[in-house]
């Protein structure tokens, strides 16, 4: 295992120390927790928005707390869920008398755990509201959509619900907003090979030199199918069908889409996927009004990638492009 | 070898093809050259800055043009120099009468090509003037500088000589604020993995699995020293001792650091990095203005990092601090 750590049992807290060291005019962590961090100054007068999950994904999920983004996330060890009293941490530290939604990747654990904060809060009178992310289409069918995993379309979700509380619209406008971008989102990936865990030391798992895994999760949950390394032209056409028929995307829809590296995959080669997702798109005369391209979500050094696409409306674009001040995100 | 790409021959023109299909507000083709890439609008009253290197290093080189960035860069094959022709075009392509200020990565090639194409260009009425970039203090000696590489910190000089053009300010002018940042400049790295050649198919290096070597360029070029994996503690002591050494950083100074991922080092480990210089940055009393984490400077998917730091008065403050429009740099 070679990394670039102290012992891998302060991998989390280390991390999280240094984000906060490396761009204090953004970050601080929470007073009463040393497993959540909030924005360096708070809002005064706003939906709080509010996240949480397991370490190990940078940017996610810490990464994008900041104005027009998130107010506090709850942080977990690696790949495993915070507990709820980090989360009640989290979602105390971002109300501000105007209620909080939370943003949740649909992981058992998360989604169990937010479930019990929310509840333990809303006794002490914070409202809440929840939004699970399940954009990912490997994971379960559309008829069993609420069983999908959370991945790189959380990040829009974070952008939009971020930039309409921003805006001073209540709990209830926040929400519905981003349970509408929600509904819009679909991502797939491919794993081209696995991360190491800091504390475990061992890969998440095995795949051949000449093999790619289709859908695979990002903590390395079994995908679609695992089948020969196959060109980037081809890999492309293949997610993109699956996506546009899970999607019914049609001719003269507007859209943004992710092209995300889970880690080690390059700049390059997301802009050679770009390339041929964005003639796809031209072809079946889909507007696309944004791309972003970059390492979005990742599993540490783990290589693959995966494609979004997000479904816009006038009131979803105007939030996805609104200004925001965040390090991991170009406006 | 496990990429995501087309014919390996085409890796380069695809991978450009991409960034600009993927961000058509910022960058466009040149109409002249196929290799070259500008600012989708032409700045029509300033000086203009270019660049130009191998492929393989995405952001570097063409990432970074953009408003308050650079105007137009030569793009030569992987980890190959442009030709003279692409450099005179991408010249050319930035100039508006106002003369063209080039930073150079000292390499061989790209420095002998491009004092060719300045002589050219001169020859048709267009001033250049020439800044080589040699911050990485592992490839030559202080009293041999002129030798040394030009790596992570050359994004300090884009960013700085582009916000000085912006300013208005003449070619002189740009060139004495970009020299001032280039003799204040200091990066040492450390490898961890080769990066794969994508027409090679083979890795730039063999390193064995407990190893490291301190200062290694980012094509594989050697180091100082190789030597047994340690603690990120201790790397960053190592690195710091030897950039604090060179610079002669003293109590009270002003400066920017980048903590640089050569590609598959993941941001958990850069924080962990980050955290540790800016404590020994504290305890030296060096007052860090600017804390800059991320893929920089990459060597495709190489694992490693780098420090930089770079000694700031108040105009290069202004500078680095300035607005900009780059997908790659968040200000």
């Amino acid at each position: 295992m070679k990394k670039i750590i102290n012992n891998p049992s302060d991998f989390v807290e280390e991390s999280i120390a240094g984000l906060i060291k490396s761009h204090p005019d953004v970050y601080a962590l929470a007073k009463d927790n040393n497993r959540v961090v909030t924005r360096s100054s708070k809002a005064s007068n706003k939906v709080g928005i509010v996240t949480g999950g397991g370490s190990g994904h940078l940017p996610v999920f810490t990464g994008y707390i900041g104005k027009g983004f998130l107010d506090a996330c709850a942080i977990g060890s690696v790949f495993a869920s915070p507990s709820v009293d980090q989360m009640v941490s989290a979602i105390k530290n971002a109300d501000n008398g105007n209620g909080v939604l939370c943003v949740i990747g649909n992981y058992g654990g998360d989604v169990m755990n937010f479930e019990m904060a929310c509840e333990m809060v809303e006794a002490d009178g914070v409202k809440t509201k929840k939004i699970i992310v399940a954009d990912d289409i490997a994971s379960a069918s559309e008829e069993e959509k609420s069983k999908r995993r959370g991945i790189a379309g959380m990040i829009f979700i974070f952008k939009i619900a971020g930039a309409k509380a921003e805006s001073g619209a209540s709990l209830d406008e926040v929400f519905n907003t981003a349970n509408e971008a929600n509904e819009n989102i679909r991502t797939l990936g491919v794993a081209l090979s696995p991360c190491i865990l800091p504390e475990a030391g061992k890969p998440t798992f095995e795949i051949n030199d000449d093999e790619i895994e289709i859908g695979m999760g990002i903590h390395g949950e079994p995908g679609i199918k695992r089948e020969k390394l196959k060109s980037a032209n081809d890999l492309v056409d293949d997610l993109y069908e699956r996506i546009i028929k899970d999607s019914k995307l049609k001719s003269g829809d507007n859209i943004a889409v992710m092209v995300n590296s889970l880690g080690a995959t390059p700049l390059e080669e997301l802009y050679i996927v770009s390339k041929k997702l964005n003639e796809n798109l031209e072809k079946s005369n889909i507007k696309n009004n944004k791309t972003y391209v970059g390492r979005y979500a990742t599993s540490m050094e783990m290589a693959g990638m995966s494609i979004t696409t997000l479904k816009l409306n006038d009131n979803l674009k105007e939030m996805l492009l609104s200004d925001s001040h965040c390090p991991f995100w170009s406006n």
